[in-house]
Parts: C-alpha cells; structure tokens; sequence
C-alpha cells in the first residue's frame, strides 16, 4: 500500500502502541505508555478523604497533573518549577486530562477518596495528551482494584461499578488534504486542522476539540476526522484491555 | 411556540446581543458586547512591533487576554493579581481567543505590528468565552483600520487583505436531552455536554469544543449541537457587521 | 469669566459628575461613577463572618480593592495578574480606599458580616483613586441597606449607626502657580503640588496626603488647596445624597 | 513640667536622636539613626548609569527601599522573602522615602548615576518611616560628596548644586485629644490622628500625610499638628548637620 | 556472611547498579542510572553560547537541575511547579551536581557552550543526590563526545582534555553504630550520622558534606565512612567506564 | 612569626571575635556577632506552639532564617523579597543554621515550644554562615533561659538538659597551598578548597562541609583542614561561655 507519511504508515494506522504496567513500585496504580517515540509515565495516587469543598459529599474526586520533563523536546525548554509558574499549555492539558477521567468514574462508589493522575512526559513527539488519557486510564483502573483489595473503597462497591465505561483519546488532523491518525511531531505542526478526540471503550464521546491552525475546516472534513479517531480508539481500548488483563 | 427555557426562548434562539462600538475613549478599537446579561468589555491596543521572537518576520501578532472581575460573578472572587498567579481557565480562554482571531487575520498584511485584544468581563451570565470572541472580533477590526489611517499598516494593504473573514463563537448543550443554543449560567451549570463553537463569516469552524459535563454524547448528538451553532454564529455575524457599518 | 485650564473650568470647579447606581444586576451594591472621562466600576460584595483574626470580636470588617483595566489608559499597560504581582501604587490606592470607608461605619453596629469594596477602574483620566472612595461610598451605602433588608445586619441596628457619616474625595494640586480642584491626567502630570483629600459629609477630615512633585509647598500653599478640596467634598456630598435617595 | 506622655517628654519634644555615621565600611554612604528604641540603618549605594528609561535623559535617578528585619518588633513577622512578596505597607513607605529624598536632589546635577538608598529598620518604636527619611538624608549627602570626589559626578557640578536643600521628617498625631510630637509604638496605636511630615531644611513641605485613625480631625487640629511637626523638622535638620560636619 | 542490613548486603558493598546509555533518543547525552530502587534520568544538553555574565570569557558552563517527580516517593508529594517555588532540598543538591561536575571539566577547554545536566529521580530509594553526581557524569561525557563530532567543541581540543578525569558519589552513614555504605531510604531515616561524598576518577575529594542526624560524630568515625566512601566511588568508576566504552 | 596572609595574621589564628548579647531590647535572645568586618545580627524568638506537623509529640521545634542587607557586601545585591523568592544560597546556608542549632537542643525537653532564629548579616567579610552558627547558639542560649524563667519551659526541665552541648562553626580552606583557619572574603574567593566545620562544645562533629573550588583535595589536606577547625572551634567555644556568664 502506498502512503505519503513519513513513517510509511496508513492514514488510519496508529503508531506502535506499547503499555507496562506497575513501571513505579510503590504507586497504587502506574505505567509506562508509549504511542511510538512518545513516552509517558502514567501514575496514580490513592489517598483517602477529598478537597475540603468536596468533604461530607460521600463522593470521592479525580484530578490529574501533566508535565514534561525539559529535555522531552528535541529543544530544552525552561522547567515551570524554574519560572514559577505553570504555563497555559500545561494547565489547559491538565485540565483535559482530569475531565476525561472524571467521565468514567462513579464518583459516590469511589466513596470519600481522591486518585490523582501524574502524567510525566519522558519523551515527546506528538500526542503527548492523548497517550496521557489513554495511560491515566490504565493507571486509574489499577488503583480503584488497591483501593478495593485494601479496604478503602468499600467492599459493597464492585469494581464494574466505580469505572463506569474505558476512555482512551487520540489526535487527528489534515496535512496536505488528508486526514490522518495519530500525528507526530512533525505532522502535527505542519497540520491545517488539529484535533484530540477523547471516546469512550463504548464508542461515545467525551470531548472533541478540534482547532483550525492553518486553514478552517468544512463540516465535511470534521467528519472524516471524526471516523479516524472513533477507528483509532476502539484500538487503543483493545491495548488497554489487554493490559489490564495481564 | 411552547418552550422549556426559563427565559422562554426557543431552542435556537440567541439572548438579546447588543454591541455598542468605541467605549473606550483612547483605544485603537473597542466595544462593549451584551449577551442578554453577560456583558464583556473588549478593546484592541494596536501597537507597532512585534515580540522578540518574531522580529524581521514581516509578520504581525494578534493575541488577547480574557479576566473577569472579581463580582462578575453571582459569588465574589478572588483577584488573579491579588492570588499572584493566573488561573488554568483564564489562561485556556485567553489562549483560545488569540487562536480564534489569528485564524482571521493575514498577518503579512499586518505588517510587524502587534494587537492585544482584552476581553474583560464585567458581568458573567454564562457565554463569557463566546461573546468575548465575537465581541473582540469587532474591537479588531477597528483597530486595524485605525492603523491603515494612521499609517502603521501600510497603505497598499487593503482592509479586506489584512482581515481574511469574520470570526463570531456561541455556547451549545444539550439540557434535558434537549439541543439548545446560547446557554445562560442556570444552563451552563446543568448542560449534559456543553461545547463552544467558532465559526467564519463564510460559515466555515475555526474551533470545535466540546465537553461531556454529565454524560458521554453521540455522534448524532454532536451532529445536532453543530447545527445549532452554526445558524447561531451566522446571526452573530449579521450582528457584527451592522455594528461596523454604523 | 476667564480660565487658564484647558477643559475651560474654573479653579474651584469639579468635572462633570455622573453616578449610575445597581450597575452591576447582582451585587449587593454597586454604581458607575464618572468625574469626566474617568470612568470607574465600584461594587460591594457583603458575605457573612469576618477575617480569622476579627472572629469572636462581634465586629464587622471592610476593605477595598483597586485594580485598572490594561487599557484604562492611554497607552496600554501589563496586568498584574500577568506580571505576577501587585505593584505599589496598586496597594497604595487599595489601602487609602479601605482606611477612608472604614472611618464612616461603625463595625460594631454592622455584626460580624464583611464588606469588601471592588474599585475597577475602566478609563483613567486623573482622579482615579478619589473618584472610587466617593463611588464606593454609594455601594458600601447600597450593600449596608442590603445586608439590613435580608437580615445579615440586625434589626435593631438602624441604618443610621452603621454609617456614621458620608465621605468623598477629590484631588487639588498646584498647576502653574494656581490651586485648582478636580485635576484630569494632563493637569496632574504637570502639577507643582499635588494633594487627595478625603472628607466626612460634615466636613471633618479623613486623610490628607499632599506631595511636593516638583517644588516643595508652602504653608499657605497648603491651606489654599484645603479650601478648594473642602468645597469640592461638599458637592460631591451633595451628588451621593441625590443617587442614594432616587 | 507636667507630662501625660509614659516616657515624661513634653508633648513638643523628640525622643534622643542619635545619627552614627559610616556604620558600613564599604558603602559610599551610611548611617545607624536613632530615635529614641527606633534604630534604622540607611545605606547609601552609589553607581554609574541608570534604569534603562531614563538613559541618554542626562539626569541621575534616587530611589529607596524599606524594609524591616523579622524580630525588629515585639512580635516576630514573617519575612516578605519568605513569603514571596512584598506587602503594602513596605512598597507604600519605599515609594514616600524615595519621593523625599528625590524632591531635595537635583537629578540633572547629579549625571547619569543611581543613588539607591536602603533603609533596614533593626529595632521599630514607631517612626520608622520619619527616621528612615532623616538617615537616608545623612547617607546621601554623604554618597554625592563620594561620587564628587572619585569623579563620577562632574567636577563643576558642585555639592550646594546637587542637593538642593536637606530633608527630615516627623510624625506627630493627637493622643487623648492632645497634638504630641515624636510618637513611640504606644502612642502610636492609640492616636485618634496620626501624621507624617516631611520638610525641607528651608522649612518647606514636601509630604503631609494625615490619616483619622479613630476620629476625623478638624481644620483646627491639622494646623495644630503641622506647628508641631515644623517644630521637629528644623531640630532633626541641626542633628542631620551637626553629624555631617563631624 | 553475616548482615545486619535489610537487603541482606556487607556493609561495604553497593546495591545493584545499572546504566542505561541515551535512554532520550534526542539529547546530546542521557542515561538512566539505577543504585537499587532508585531511578534517576539524566539527560545533557548542550547548546552552542553561555550565560551573559560569562560572554566573551572564552570558556564554556556546566550547570545542573534536579528534580523529583511527585510520585517518586512512596507519599505523593506536590509539584515544585505547581508551588510556584523550588524547596531549599532541591536548590542544594542542583547547586551539588553542578559544583561536583564543573570540578573535573575545563571550561577552557569546552569553548563558549553550555552543557545543562537534568537529573529527574523517576523513583526514589535513597541516595538520589549521588545517583544523578554519577550518572549525569555518563550524560555529561556523551554531550562533550557529541559536541566534538558535530564541531561545536573544537577539534583540537582532544576528549581527554574537557574532561580532566571522570567523578562518581557515594552516601555512607553510621547506623546502629555501623558503617555502612550506600543507604536505602530505611537506612537513611535512621542514620545517626549520614555523608555524602564526591570523588574522582584519580581518587581525590571533590565534596564531603557529613552530617550529625541524631548524634555527632567522632574524628575516627568520619574516617571510617570515608574509607568506606572511596572503595565505592572507586566500583562506580568502573560501572562508568564499562559503560561508555559499550 | 612571618605569615603570608594579608592581615598579618597566623594560619591557625582567628580573626578578631565579639559578641555584643542582647543587642535587641525585646527578642528573647540576640546578640551582634562580629568576625572581623562579617557582622551578623542573631536574634532568638520563643514562642509557644510547634508546627501543626509536630503538634502532640511533646518536642519543641528549632528553625533559623538566614539573610543578607543588600549592601552588607562591597557591590550591592537585590533583595529577595523583590525577586520574590529566595535564592539557593540562602535556602541551603538556613537549613545548615537549623540542624546545626538543633543538633544541641534536646527538643522533649524544649517542650511544645518554638525557637526562630534570625541571622541577618549586616556586614559581610567572609564566613557568614560560620559567623551565624556561633552567634546563633549564644541567642539561643538566652532564649532558653527566658524560656525558663517565664515559665514556657517546664521547671523540672533543668538548663543542662534543654541544651545537650554549646555549638561553634568556622571556615578554612587551602589558599596558595597553604592550610587557613576563618577565611575573609579575599582568601575565600581565591581558596582551591574550602570547608566549613561545626563543631560541639565537647569537640565532636556536627557538620563536615568541603569543596573543591578549583582543585580537589587529598585525604591528607582534608586532615590537615579538620585539624585547625577543631583548634579555632575550641577557641570560639570559649568566646561564647564569657558571653554567656557576662
């Protein structure tokens, strides 16, 4: 078949897709997901009790943390603990991160506890928010059954129950005309259209953020992103699921 | 017609928009902007050169800065200044203002001049991010032809080279399991899945966003909220380009 | 008669005066105050309990914010969220508007509630800092009232004793080797002697703060721009009188 | 005589004023002041060139910081380093040294030099502010005739032409309705009126800045005020003298 | 043999060590170096210019950052960039790393470049600080080969003279009474006394930072650890050499 | 004797030692420190209550804040309360004042109480921290004695017991080849090694602090350096005992 990416893929084909779980000893949940040279360590942490706005809900609270190491980039870039301050990028991506999540969590089953989900980036180079979704989700999974196995979250609360659905997230765009899945860094600048999908393992959306970076986008070519990424997240949820079964 | 909305609009009906040009005595551009009462105050500083990173492009920057007031709210605020740091909503917002503007501007035209839209929002009654948009727009095209008379963009660089299209942006979610446009705070809150929409004056997206609040949503529903948006922005446009002619 | 300043007023003249009252739909408090072309927002927030520190004590707290748009000026300046921090000037003008409000309420009468006073100015044109504490005198007013109708302020507290007095502010300054009232930017800027007055609706004193800025004053001096400030506090009594009673 | 003062003085009269000149070896200027269990240490630093918006202007620039050590009170305060930012307070006293100062210099005199004066209060009794003004004086005469003599100042700019007069301060207020000079911490926090006055050593003004902390004061009791703080001024101008022709 | 430590090691052996050589695909230098549990990821970046205090010196800048990721440790612990301020923990032990690796380069030698080390302790276990001194040294000799190759170095600036020699650290304490080198956390928490020491190739100090934790130490204890000090950085030499020579 | 040291004086032989107890009226312990032209204010403040981490153990806490005047050095350095964080040199130089102070106290019998001290240098000539450490301990020393005799330290916890040793520090370093005890600045900048030592009452090691400046150090030079700290420590120990019994 012939292609015109760099890589030789198709336009539908994922990057080779690589999930280790438990990477972190003493975390409650944790991989290492790599969406090809894109590699992030996926971390959650189970505590007990909630935020003080959220105390005597019974409900429990999901959060998440995205950063990336300086040299994750083919250029060194500042550390935001330097500047002092977190950057717009990162906060927009935690926050992205923490709703995809949320989507999926029983909030009242996960009883009065809070996981939060540090996504680190090791190395970058492209769909570093995607593959953070996709991992955190995996990360989450392990730690809800600590938390089950250890008596936090109460024993009444089957495990079905506090994950309601999988999640999984991955970018697609227009480059050169074409829509494709999964870019990397060098496809993702050059895109005219730019978007992260994040569905659910049943196939609903969770969030769609599709933006115009060179050219707008007709609602045709909305579309044919759209297709790519419901194919290429039913795939991811295959990984994750084989993953979680290991 | 029977409706379920408080405030007895159709499902496809904007809130009364009304946008009074040049409140701001000494700006290059500017204008207050009224989503029924969601009022935000948008004024472009027009200024010659560029940040350092883009000297001898020949290429201008447009960028913006969205903040509320601290009782724009139903709830006093804190103040980011007085907290010492910018909040990850304000800076998501800010962000996507810029983006929505540049994708309208032609930037050669623009010359090695730079324009800081901001968008303040004096009162909040859901939509601030859409009408700060729309509203800015307005702003921005009074700036720029205040920096053709002034000299600043250069004469043979006509009006309709250096703005490209219109650029308007309106709220859609679903509420009740209905579709409905332009949602007030009372809305907002309770929206299943809210999403943000930028469109052109041609009617083409510069941006899609779209969140699942409380429920995953389908591709059928995310078809039914685009429609929405779509004819809502077309009247904005309408709106924008009376107030221009005045 | 014959002036020497450039907006044609005389010496012992103010501005235009203007104030809309319940600008802001939901605050407890608030109006649009206007000496000529500056122009600020004031509002008043009243929430129930005190700051930790005045716990217990049975007695009220207010205190006041002061914040300029970027663009409220003629060239546009950074904020102070952006840049992190508070400047000096900033704090300076919060402080005096807290301490000059504080002098009229008698925070025993007012119950252990908190007024805080948001003086946002949206375009500057001198004055700035005298027009917020005579427009935040017309929330603090309008908030008290409030906090009485719904019963945060008891009953038999009447209003009376909670506002001992009213106070307004003006400026004076020397220009040219006159003393003249009510100084707009281009007169300030170029002012010997500069001074803000703050006075109680009878006529006593709240703070006096005088600066040489380019030649020191003299006694004499001194007590001409007092004249001037205390028939200006005595008009602009009058103005509050007439927003509060229509 | 009889006194109601705790520590005896006759309400005109200044608590012991000592001045140490040269307390910093290396400094170009510096002096330990007391008044009274008041001790500030100013410091004269003196360097070529200045703030980049000043260059090419010719003239020189003065400016000032305060700051007080954690235990220079009763009660230890936490360190403004510590907590990341500067208070109100500092900033507001900082910006009133630095106008004194500036208003006796005469800045195209002094060349394109900077004269930064640091005033550290070691031990605070109230007044730290009038002391900090009246050595930063002493500490600035005594960097101008150091930048004279090592050539930083131009040779035909003589010293009576640099520093146009000399500068101290006061605070005077009215404790238990009497107008007393010179106020300690204890006197301080019960004043009904509190007052600090900086004057010229030609008996000028340069700052009255008067503020009603329990009661608005009277036309009457002003003037009363000012003959007090006139009074001390011209005594703290024979101490400025008498140390600096040692 | 018997053991009295946990892990069942002679008190004079290292845990397992291992170096994985450019685990970052895209820096000049990387390895990930692990003593036991402990993860760091060092990575080296080198860019051609050096800080503006150093322009024009002719000589190059060896500067290094350490960090920790929040979950790293078996509590979470919050992101240094999400405080807004860098802990005194990681000032120290970024200002070790760069002191301990400039001791055996020769700026001079380097040429006007700057190789900055970013130690990021993936999983901590004790000695994170010599884990990142010695594996940055790997990073840091794979920049200076990679700086050589591409002409940034000059090419008659042979290897062997930028790098004087090569240099490794070690952590030894005293626990129950035992010297003991290389401390696990459990160890670390409980020493008495707990060193960290830096040493060349050629087997000279480079840093001995020794600290009493619960007890002082005598003159012949502090000479025990340091014999126990040089036998190990002399094995950590030889793990370096092995890998770099793969 | 002949020496090569610009002060005349011997290798083995310290600056000039005074220590001026009680230089600040109201802290309960404080003394001015002088080494030569270094000058250190340590002033001791107790206060009832412990950090909420240690709240219930029954231990008092021990903390100390060291800083610098912005001219205590020859060239004038920006505060950090105006960079608005404190710098790494600080951090670590604070933290080493803090264990080397608690490492004398017995914090059971301190009791839930808190001892906070200040270093502030006023005038620095080398060996601050040195400086600092020694002074610290005589502040120290008094504020245990108030503590006493006010009774915020039980009366069965006798004097001897709350302090377990006395505790001095000083510099030396390898200059030209040659062993020096306490550095001034002008040995300091030029010494190829350099170590700070602490050391107890009773001769036994608290800290051990050496760094290879310019060369790395033998285990012979690191003897030789450890020898004339123990000599100049001994006789600083006798320095605060007459303090002390003044």
């Amino acid at each position: 078949m012939t292609t015109n990416r760099a890589d030789g893929r198709a336009n539908n084909q994922l990057r080779p897709v690589k999930i280790t779980r438990n990477w972190i000893a003493n975390a409650e949940g944790s991989c290492l997901i790599e969406f090809g040279n894109t590699r992030v360590l996926c971390v959650a942490s189970l505590t007990e009790g909630v935020p003080r706005w959220r105390q005597g809900s019974g409900e429990g609270w999901v959060t998440a943390e995205y950063s990336m190491l300086p040299r994750a980039t083919s250029q060194r870039s500042q550390r935001e603990s330097v500047k002092g301050k977190i950057g717009g990028r990162t906060h927009e991506i935690s926050r992205l991160i923490g709703r995809s999540l949320r989507a999926v969590v029983d909030t009242a089953s996960l009883g009065e506890n809070t996981i939060v989900l540090d996504c680190d980036v090791l190395q970058a180079d492209g769909g570093t928010r995607t593959a953070s979704i996709t991992g955190a989700y995996v990360a989450l999974a392990d730690a809800i059954k600590w938390g089950q196995k250890n008596g936090l979250i109460p024993l009444d609360k089957a495990h079905q129950k506090v994950l309601k659905d999988s999640v999984a997230a991955i970018s697609v765009g227009i480059i050169d005309g074409e829509p494709r899945l999964d870019l990397p860094y060098e496809e993702d600048v050059r895109a005219e259209t730019d978007m992260n999908v994040v569905v659910t393992g049943s196939g609903e959306f969770i969030e769609v953020q599709g933006t115009a970076e060179h050219a707008p986008f007709t609602r045709a070519e909305l579309g044919a992103l759209l297709d790519l990424a419901e194919g290429g997240c039913k795939e991811l949820a295959v990984f994750q699921e084989v993953a979680l079964s290991e």
